[in-house]
């Protein structure tokens, strides 16, 4: 790790850089493998699977017997705390709902939006060394609350051809339709064009690694939309004399161990905060099992000491963190200083694992800089927002002209005359 | 035009489809473009606006004397309809404002969302036949509401070097901050990259030719994000017996003028109306001066006579149009049938050159069928909405083993430590 002392505002964006992401090089197999799915359907799914997930599989799809009988393999501990997490992300995406306002802006001119769910969602949720059935629940939450009526989860197999009981498990809870044993580029290919198994949908979430997030962005030219563009997790932790090094410490580790790329930016006003805390990460360290993910990543974290919360915050302001945790006292003061962060944690006692897994938020956000552009996922993210209008004969009188006027200034005639061929019929006519 | 009496389902499939829009051959020109902006910065928008634009700009800023002069231009009658536009959108987008709702998921556990404006957006203005200062007001009206500190406007000059007096008038109404006088992909370029005059941005809006819209998928790549992905501007009509043949004509033709690559449907329960509409069409299209466009695209359109408005409401979330125009009686009961769509117009009264000018909603709509996934420009297109939340102690003690568990279950100690060492903590100790 790095440790910056003052640093001048100069140097600010050398520290705001994030690694640059190599995409050129993969970007000819994904068009091979959207090619490949494109003409060969399922059968270019199980040969893409053995050869990159080494994974036989007979059958895609997964019937309801299978996911009952993998589901009994969940511990009653784990199936009870996935249901308050469920409870929770329900409770707050609901809160997300719209209410419906009509809008009088003249006179018998009333305008409102309604929300409608996106009608077919798909849901990547990635295999490998950590089961992110968390995810399941961050996406398939909203997506059940939005009211999509197609909500299909492709995740990879392991090489018996199984899939993780938890992620089985909180598919079925949280209202996932359909469910199938297929990961990778190919996975996203098969969401984008369909095969006969699995059918196409128009929007993809989910996380992944570099070959699914380089497949999502392919999907998009095929009119598919995607969550956000990804990039490594970040945390920038904010702390003032009043934090407390070994909570600070605990929060760093746990963005460190997501893997070598992560991350970590820690900001401290109060050097001897700053100093323990760095103690306190060496101790930790040592009783990680992922340590060596996590010390990769603490190679290249930035420590920083800075005048005053302000200045910290201002700092985090362009860095765009994903989560920033602000571990100060006061913390409501500083709350309208924040522009951009994707999901900010307040206290010492608010951590991010609280957000990654259960306290109701949403943990798909926006990294690499995109807190200044993008929001993280919500019930908004399923929906889209249709407006509405309702201009009665008299409404269109009070507004007629005004609209005459702009489309005869525009040059579009025909626009001007949709008003005029309708302002010129007699009131008393009955339409 | 083509006409199509009860076209069987198996049918639609054809009848949805969109003209294929070429891209490949003028991605060349666009990396081009970039890398000539970023290299020579203000000297090569000079250049590529001399090349493209036919235009001699000495200076690509707009002094607030010429901004002045030039907006004392514009007519009293054309400001007056310019201000109700204004302040009819305004009201309508301030509607779309979210109040924060602090949500308790468990008790002590308490999350909400809060809006932040995109600190930085750019917004492209075509200049060409159509000199559109209503998007000026559809796109900067909303990012002023949002609190964008930088809303900046490119549009390209005439061959004299002079830009649109209305739309410099709309501009300045609308808490522009900085207006400039380049078109094109280099204008893009530019509101990318920044250069010495035009400040970089966060997010581009606005509509363009193939080359603007190319250049606005490219600016993506350097994690600038833009409103929406475009395609020709579309309208379907549903008409039923009540319907007005020369209000449904006009409606068709007032797309159509947009130019021969715009998208008209017109779908009627009665074959009388659709005939008459057809005659209407006949007749008005020879007064129009524009009527060449639109011939051009009406010979693309389809008629399609159908069975009951479900089944005309049914083609239409197929479709998934820009603009619906439902001309029926009681158009309320088929509200909540409708799915996809951009903006609905309803009855006889509400044509789309209300909501393309002036009636409150927002024209900057999605096409080319993304009303299945994307919806309009509105208030939240220039915020992002950040999670927040906080935890005492005591919600870390009732949400905490929940949290132990999922991180367990998923391998990530760390996240699971940042818990378990704040739980260890004594319960009276001071922090």
């Amino acid at each position: 790790m790095k440790i910056y002392q003052y640093p001048a505002k100069e140097k600010w964006t050398g520290l705001i850089k994030r690694p640059v992401l190599q995409k050129d090089e993969i970007s000819e197999t994904i068009e091979n493998i959207f090619s490949l799915v494109e003409k060969n359907g399922d059968k270019a799914l199980a040969e893409l699977s053995k050869k990159f997930d080494s994974a036989e599989v007979s059958n895609l799809s997964i019937s309801n017997e299978e996911i009952e009988a993998v589901c009994k393999t969940v511990s009653p501990d784990l199936k009870k705390a996935i249901q308050l997490a469920k409870d929770n992300i329900s409770r707050f995406h609901a809160s997300q709902r719209e209410e419906i306002q009509k809008i009088e802006t003249t006179k018998e001119v009333i305008c409102w939006r309604e929300s409608r769910a996106v009608e077919k969602v798909g849901i990547y949720i990635p295999g490998g060394t950590a089961p992110l059935f968390s995810t399941v629940l961050m996406l398939a939450v909203p997506a059940q609350l939005a009211g999509c009526k197609e909500i299909v989860l492709c995740t990879p197999p392991d090489k018996d051809g199984n899939i993780n009981p938890a992620i089985a498990y909180a598919a079925q809870l949280c209202g996932v339709t359909q469910l199938f044993k297929v990961g990778g580029a190919q996975a996203i290919a098969a969401m984008t064009l369909g095969t006969e198994s699995i059918p196409g949908v128009y929007k993809i979430f989910g996380p992944g690694n570099q070959y699914v997030v380089a497949a999502k962005e392919y999907a998009q030219q095929y009119g598919v939309s995607i969550d956000m563009p990804a990039g490594p997790s970040e945390v920038l932790v904010i702390a003032d004399e009043k934090a407390v090094p070994a909570f600070c410490a605990a929060d760093l580790l746990s963005q460190a161990e997501h893997g070598s790329d992560s991350q970590v930016i820690f900001i401290s006003t109060d050097l001897s905060i700053l100093k323990q805390t760095v103690k306190e990460i060496d101790e930790q360290i040592k009783l990680l099992p992922r340590n060596e993910l996590a010390q990769q990543s603490l190679d290249n974290s930035h420590f920083i000491l800075l005048n005053t919360v302000e200045e910290a915050i201002e700092f985090s302001n362009l860095y765009a963190p994903e989560h920033l945790i602000l571990a100060v006292e006061n913390f409501e003061k500083h709350i309208p200083q924040i522009q951009n962060a994707g999901s900010v944690f307040l206290g010492n006692y608010s951590c991010e694992s609280a957000g990654d897994y259960a306290s109701g938020t949403n943990h798909t956000l926006p990294t690499n800089g995109f807190a200044k552009n993008y929001s993280g996922v919500s019930l908004d993210s399923f929906v889209k927002k249709i407006t509405f209008q309702h201009i009665s004969e008299k409404g269109l009188r009070n507004l007629g002209k005004t609209i005459e006027i702009m489309a005869q200034s525009e040059g579009l005639a025909a626009h001007k005359n949709a008003v005029t061929i309708r302002l010129k019929r007699r009131n008393n006519e009955t339409i």
